[in-house]
């Protein structure tokens, strides 16, 4: 601990801070993943050392030992992770060779970069999984206006173009008229933005298949979830997903666990996922992309399953034995809280409080970020004991109503508070 | 956030480490509850500034705004304070003259010192019990050897004698017999121990009857709860009670809620109550003694509750609206890990492993302390979908198995892991 300079931002490094006798985990990034570990983590009594770019991000404001850093510096890593039992990440975007001379010094970097490279680059995911006979959209590394020219005439102009690199909540993925394709791809080019294409899917909805896997080799499974999408963001996951057809939930959980081992992923894994229709109209899967950390079709795991995505995370890269991945609710929904265009005149603690009262068993997470207009600034989980469909639905509109409360301020339904 | 200077521990007074909008809550203690508090504050964007005696205890470990000092010193607890919109505690040993002038200088003190002194000193609350008719066990205050001697032939010779300030897992508790009396309070007295002394109870069980309240006057109760006390220790928590009539049950919250109400109380209430029976045998209840602020007996709330009770005590304690207290599980028990005679061999992670592989629903909590002999260094939860005698009596043994093998290194019942 540290004499108090508020001028001179620079640590907390703090190796105190670290429960005896049980394993401290490095985690670089400080957005709502890494906060939401160190929950997690308190409760293990296992420590995170973070590596934050500021004092103020969303992990940092709740950890006792954060370096202050850039997680591109080699020399910010070597700080952070300094007596770190294991590193592990809130986000996939740490240079590998960084990741490799970690390893070559000895550290245990959980997932390793030979794995967390298919989740930095969407075409060499592509090519690997295509490689190990995974079920993906048709699609071609996109290198000239010709080569978009010609896949798009390949899949009958059904184009989804995107950055193989850099790319979150939709920025960097493009559905462009046949028109416009030339001149996006010119663009996107021109400004260095490397491109692959693939067949833009006819979608039934959107799944997850999320696992969790240790260095030993142990996985875990959680159920299959829906994940319901707007303008290329996550706004609510529905757990189990609904009607979900028990072979296709089943191949989905095979395929991550599949995945989770040829490609040696280590932590939790989430492979979105594509339902389609296959040429006779049956229903199938397509692998969209992977996350090689929590992601936020797990977030229900927090209230409504044995083990939070959270914990397992953390028990797998310091490779402890996985925790039970029941579900504790026939049904439990996420609903994401995004930015509004404008932050509603009535405080956030009002906000809070109307949705407690109106719906004392919601669950809101809060990671402490500023608002911004379509940020995600939180979710909220509500657990339903009926799993028929107008239960689910009855559920979703609980977490619905209360999500939209707490970005708007104002109830979707009308409701009109008694006093 | 501060310059790293591990030889002058002061604090880590970090004003920016909290999330913007949300209250900011002043904890004084440094304990497990307050760590678990901090769990609970994490996903609540509700920031704790902790007031801890040292920057390696059990909260100081987790949480980022850290004032190093002590609870007895009225500059310490300014420093602490300043700022936040809230001051509570996770024990009761703040001088109440230094809580009224934190109010006189505007401070939203929760609980207040007009009901906190019920739980600081044993006599003031039994009689206050007595003044507003909650059942207790006859008591007397006790200043001198006659007093003792007239006491304990009011009560033929039952006589539970007790400190009345400071006592914690049953230190401060004592059974004498008729003849070791007097020589027992003679010293105690010339030790300068305030006593008092309450008829022995005639035990069937000991309950737990816990809720919330705001200052608003809001109330939640959780089920009440069997505590399985073990030389003065908590050792186990069954929620709900087993076999508990629903009238008494019912008696046991109402009773909550009434001293609650009637003492002012804000957060989390625990009532400690006795079991017994009446003249003609039917079951009744006595109030043992009240804590204010989360409780052992709690605990099972983190895993089998709607919303934990460091998340409600976070909640009551700014006045925000109280979260529903179902059970999410037919039974919860709650195992405590108290530290063995010596240290077993094996080290602590791996005993937790080979927990999580023949349990892998146990629930570990743990409070990052170093060991100590009966020192309470953590807790397991697990639950149960079988309320039936059997299936508590199934849920029973897994929380003591798994919680005797982190403290002992062995299995209770000579299971053999298979490798
Ligand atoms: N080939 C496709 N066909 C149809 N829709 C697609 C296709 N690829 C992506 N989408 C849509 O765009 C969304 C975002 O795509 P993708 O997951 O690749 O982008 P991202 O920006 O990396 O998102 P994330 O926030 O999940 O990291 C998908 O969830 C889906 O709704
Ligand atoms: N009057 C009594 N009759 C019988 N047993 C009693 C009596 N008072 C206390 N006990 C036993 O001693 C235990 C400890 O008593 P008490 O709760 O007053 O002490 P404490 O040290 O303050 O404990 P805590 O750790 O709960 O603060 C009780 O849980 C009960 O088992
Ligand atoms: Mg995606
Ligand atoms: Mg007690």
């Amino acid at each position: 601990m540290t004499t108090s300079d508020a001028n001179t931002p620079q640590s907390t490094e703090n190796p105190g801070a670290h429960a005896a006798g049980r394993p401290v985990v490095a985690v670089i990034g400080d957005g709502q993943l890494a906060r939401m570990m160190q929950t997690a983590a308190i409760e293990l009594g296992q420590s995170i050392r973070l590596l934050a770019g500021a004092p103020d991000a969303s992990a940092a404001q709740v950890c006792a030992d954060v370096v202050l850093g850039d997680y591109r510096e080699r020399a910010d890593l070597d700080r952070a992770v300094a007596g770190a039992d294991a590193v592990t990440f809130d986000h996939e975007h740490v240079p590998t060779e960084h990741l490799r001379a970690l390893i070559d010094a000895g550290h245990s970097v959980q997932p390793g970069p030979d794995a967390l490279v298919h989740a930095q680059d969407k075409l060499v995911m592509r090519r690997r999984l295509r490689e190990i006979g995974a079920p993906v959209p048709p699609f071609a590394p996109i290198g000239s206006v010709a080569d978009a020219r010609a896949f798009a005439e390949a899949v009958h102009g059904a184009v989804c173009l995107k950055a193989r690199r850099g790319g979150y909540d939709g920025h960097g993925v493009w559905f462009p008229d046949p028109g416009e394709l030339p001149e996006l791809v010119s663009r996107l080019l021109t400004e260095g933005v490397p491109l692959m294409a693939e067949r833009k899917v006819d979608l039934v909805r959107e799944l997850s298949a999320m696992c969790a896997r240790t260095p030993s080799g142990e996985v875990a499974c959680w159920p299959v979830v829906e994940s319901v999408q707007r303008d290329g963001i996550c706004v609510e996951a529905i757990a189990p997903a609904p009607g979900l057809p028990a072979d296709l939930a089943d191949q989905a959980r095979a395929l991550a666990e599949r995945i989770a081992a040829e490609l040696g992923v280590t932590g939790v894994l989430a492979v979105e996922l594509f339902e389609s229709r296959d040429a006779n109209g049956r229903p199938r899967i397509l692998v969209n992309e992977l996350a090689m950390r929590p992601h936020n079709t797990g977030h229900w795991t927090q209230d409504g399953c044995a083990t939070s995505q959270f914990e397992q995370h953390l028990r797998a890269v310091v490779d402890a034995p996985l925790g039970a991945t029941d579900p504790t609710a026939a049904v439990t929904v996420m609903a994401n809280t995004l930015g509004a265009a404008e932050e509603p005149a009535e405080p956030l603690a009002e906000r809070f409080a109307a949705v407690w009262r109106r719906f004392p068993a919601a669950r809101i997470h809060w990671y402490g970020k500023t608002h911004r207009p379509g940020r995600k600034l939180g979710h909220v989980n509500v657990t339903g004991a009926d799993g028929s469909a107008a239960g689910i639905a009855a559920t979703r509109r609980i977490a619905e109503l209360a999500a939209g409360y707490i970005v708007d301020g104002v109830w979707a339904d009308g409701h009109v508070e008694r006093g």
